[in-house]
């Protein structure tokens, strides 16, 4: 899945914008490459980007897609998700008004703008584009641990619960490896990870016996000549509905390291409480496990995402949780990844000395 | 998925019967409900189905679909499957052959019949069906664990390569059940299982997201009024290419106990060696854990497939598991699967004890 990055957005997020469902228009503002006119959103109408999510600094919020088109809107991103990826119905009105104010329409939801009639009817007659970025790729290969053997560093973030910060996490931690003179990528497996990318795969709508196949692909295709390769996480092993995603990803990528993300304060996963969380050393365990299947491969840093902490409870968590784990944390939207980079720079230096010794 | 097992079918083998690749026509001999008026294997042709896979007593094999037909065939199944499910470009004439022959097609593989054009005109032309056992279902609900309190006792067969029998041995124990006087049921998650029960959902090749979510569904469907349901095995967690399929039904069918599958003398999953596999007690352990995540879940017995070995050889091999373990072990087709069941039956009875004791 490719995507243009060089056309003007708006994020449509209806009155979900700032709220828990809204992370594809969030995670767009602060990381894509796409210039951004608006964000659509009735509640937040006349407040900026900034004043709401905390990123985007002026994008203007505007309560109309009329509005935003008259902003020099080129595309229209549906910059909400909610559980299972389906399209609220109500959402359907928009999308054709977009289509006829002449924007594209990209869409990251399970249910395809393509597949539908009305829609497909009206971009033709517009002469616009709809963009499915959970369009599987076609090529679908079967897995076969064949990322196990890489030059570049493959670096997993996986995770407590799904929504928790782990795409943030891997972008983040791409930054500071070009930062610090490596060269440095960013697989996405997600559609909010596409949009920010430009590519990718949506793991979470591969046909089950190729999703570890699809990644396995992606991450040869994205290795080679990189130091490190940074691949977006998805799902948790500890949510029964998205586990058999998480497992494919970690069996799939083959890491050599991966990150453990968590929640502060989150003890089940989303949801009504049904499954409870064990401790972090407990699940850092659980992947180490699941991964050693294919690949031995250790969790070498915590990230916790605090946002709903004050600065100093978020530091207390941050630290409770290196002294829990023994291993640097920190929550890097807050605090930055730094810790998080040195010890990834440890393992990557030392490998390096390995295979110098070796020759 | 829903397939009419009155129709006599043809199982259509190729050049593969009796091989690895068969176990849909196998299977569908030695479970299915449907008549079967041949098999079609140019290399076999001449001899019976017993003479080749020890079932199906006097089937006969012809070399041509158009023998196949003069006996009576109404069906042809396409009866091997190979890793990922893809068709061999050669059988397109034979399925064609079929339809001028006026038999419907049915078919177990990713690619689907109905998405061919050439098939579509000529199944049409003749009047004739084509019936894809790999067809997701429309409802697509995402798992939330609601299959872990169930008044049925739901067993699941789990394993430690693909191809060793999981199918088979969920079939026995339900017959067993049976004969034993508890309501028992069959779920089919897989073509063949579903070929073989009339009904089920192909799980490898539903979208990721809905994978746990679909067999959640299917358990619920199929367990009132039942004492036990047993639920077809796919895959395994230790298989890069299939562990999420494995992960995503544990955790959706959230069984109450499991049996341990193995096949005697393989060390390491299907393919060039690459993934050795650890001791039975250790992929014991993996599985209990890894369902504990939705539900606390023991393995009860160990299922072995001497189908390489001989009759002492093979006895050793249970012997050595059993002893192990210390759980029972079988290969249920050489000694039956007495012994699993008495094991199940504990677990059964002590539950309704407990039941009873919290009234």
């Amino acid at each position: 899945m490719q995507v243009d990055t060089s056309k003007r957005l708006i994020l449509y997020a209806r009155d979900e914008f700032g709220g828990g469902h809204s992370k594809t228009a969030e995670g767009v503002i602060r990381f894509g490459k796409s210039p951004i006119v608006a964000v659509v959103d009735r509640q937040h109408a006349g407040k900026t980007a900034k004043e709401v999510c905390g990123a985007g600094e002026n994008i203007p919020i505007v309560a109309t897609i009329e509005e935003a088109a008259k902003l020099g809107g080129e595309a229209m991103l549906l910059g909400c998700a909610f559980v299972g990826g389906r399209m609220p119905e109500a959402w359907r009105q928009d999308i054709l008004k977009a289509l006829d104010l002449k924007m594209d329409v990209i869409n990251g939801l399970h249910d395809f703008l393509v597949e539908d009639e009305e829609f497909l009817a009206s971009a033709k007659r517009n002469g616009k584009q709809l963009i499915d970025l959970r369009k599987p790729p076609d090529n679908m290969p079967i897995a076969n641990g064949r990322a196990r053997a890489l030059d570049a560093m493959t670096v997993l973030a996986v995770g407590s619960d799904i929504s928790i910060g782990k795409m943030t996490l891997a972008i983040e931690l791409d930054r500071l490896a070009t930062r610090r003179g490596y060269k440095s990528g960013f697989v996405a497996t997600g559609q909010t990870g596409i949009m920010i990318a430009g590519s990718g795969v949506p793991l979470d709508r591969v046909i089950g016996d190729f999703m570890a196949g699809v990644i396995e692909e992606l991450v040869l295709e994205a290795a080679p000549g990189l130091d490190m390769l940074f691949v977006e996480g998805q799902g948790s092993v500890y949510h029964p509905g998205y586990s058999g995603v998480t497992m494919s990803l970690v069996h799939g990528a083959a890491p050599e390291v991966m990150i453990m993300c968590h929640k502060a304060g989150r003890d089940s996963t989303e949801g009504k409480g049904e499954f409870p969380l064990p401790d972090l050393n407990e699940m850092i365990r659980m992947y180490e496990q699941i991964a050693g299947i294919v690949r031995p491969a250790k969790v070498v840093g915590v990230c916790i995402n605090t946002s709903k902490l004050s600065e100093s409870e978020a530091r207390k968590v941050v630290d409770q949780a290196a002294q829990l784990t023994g291993l640097p944390a920190t929550d890097p939207v807050r605090f930055g990844a730094d810790n998080l980079m040195d010890a990834l720079e440890v393992v990557f230096k030392s490998r390096k000395t390995t295979a110098v010794q070796a020759k």
